[in-house]
C-alpha cells in the first residue's frame, strides 16, 4: 500500500517539471498564463488548475483516510491562480505525505473508509485504494499532462514517468 | 502487488464500456469509425488505437515479467483497425491476466526485471511495477479516455473508474 502512495508523491514531483515546461512555453509564445491554466480538453471538462487541485487532494485524502488520521488532514483551499501557486499546491501535498511512514498504514487494508459522496456506506481500505484512489489520482495527473500537450507544450512521456530505479547487470 | 494488476484488468474492462460509447457516438453523428480510432490529442501523439494497444501491452508485460513467465507471454500483433478488434484486444489482455493468481507473484517484489530499452540494466520487481508499469498503464488508459472526450464522446468519470466495492454501514 505505502509504495502506491509513495509513487503518487513522485508523480506530483514530476508534475512540477511538467508545469515548468508549460510556463516556459507560455513565456516563449507570449501567451497569458491563464490561457494554459484555464485550458481544457473539452468544454465541460475541468481546466488544468482543477486537475492539479484534484490529484493533490486525492493523495491527501488517501494518506489521511488510510492512516486513520482524517482529523489532522490539512485544508487545501482551491484558490490557485498562477503557476507559482500550483507549484505550492503540489508541495503542500508532497510535504503532507512526507509526514507519514509505511508504519502509519499498518492494518489500513481492512480499515473502513467512508466517503462524502456515499455517507451510508464504507469501503475496505484496499477497495478504496485500488478501486478509487489510484485510478482517480492517475486520471487527474494524466489529464493535467494531456491538457498541456493538447495546447502544444513540448512535454513527453519521460516527463510524466520520471525516473525509476534500475541497476547495472553485473558480469 | 496482485491487487494493482487486478485493478489494471478492471480498468481494461471499463475501457470496453468507454469504447462502446465512442462507437455509438460515431454512429449517431455519422462519423467514420476511423475518425475516432485515429484521433489524437496532438499531432505527434499516438492515436486512440495505439493507446489501447499500449495499455493492454503494459498489463501483459507486467504480469508476464513479474511472474517470471516471460516465455509464455502471448504475442499481441498491433493490427487492430476497428472497434470490434479493439474490444478483442482488451479481451486478450483480460483473458491472459485471468490465467494468473496472486500466488504467481510471490517473491516478485525482488525479481530482477529486464526491459528491452535498457538491456544492460535491471529493475527490482517493485521498482518496475510502481515506478514504471503502473504510471505507464494509467497514462494510456486515461489518454484513450481523453481522446474520446476531446472528440465530444459523452463519457464521464464514472465510466473511467467503474464500480468499487462498498458496503452499508450497519446500525
Amino acid at each position: 500500500m505505502y509504495e502506491n502512495l509513495e509513487q503518487m508523491s513522485h508523480m506530483l514531483n514530476n508534475l512540477h517539471g511538467i508545469l515548468t515546461k508549460g510556463e516556459e512555453h507560455a513565456k516563449e509564445h507570449g501567451l497569458e498564463h491563464d490561457a494554459l491554466l484555464e485550458a481544457k480538453l473539452y468544454e465541460d471538462m475541468h481546466a488544468l488548475t482543477r486537475q492539479i487541485q484534484a490529484c493533490t487532494d486525492t493523495l491527501k485524502f488517501a494518506a489521511g483516510r488510510l492512516s486513520g488520521k482524517t482529523d489532522a488532514m490539512p485544508a487545501f483551499p482551491d484558490e490557485e491562480q498562477t503557476f507559482e501557486e500550483l507549484h505550492a499546491r503540489l508541495d503542500k501535498a508532497i510535504d503532507y505525505f512526507a509526514t507519514f511512514s509505511a508504519e502509519d498504514f499498518e492494518g489500513a487494508s481492512e480499515r473502513h473508509i467512508t466517503l462524502p459522496f456515499a455517507k451510508t456506506m464504507y469501503a475496505m481500505g484496499d477497495d478504496y485504494l485500488y478501486g478509487f484512489a489510484i485510478p482517480n489520482f492517475y486520471f487527474h495527473v494524466t489529464t493535467a499532462y494531456a491538457i498541456l500537450r493538447n495546447q502544444g507544450v513540448p512535454v513527453g512521456k519521460r516527463d510524466f514517468i520520471g525516473g525509476f530505479k534500475m541497476q547495472p547487470i553485473e558480469g
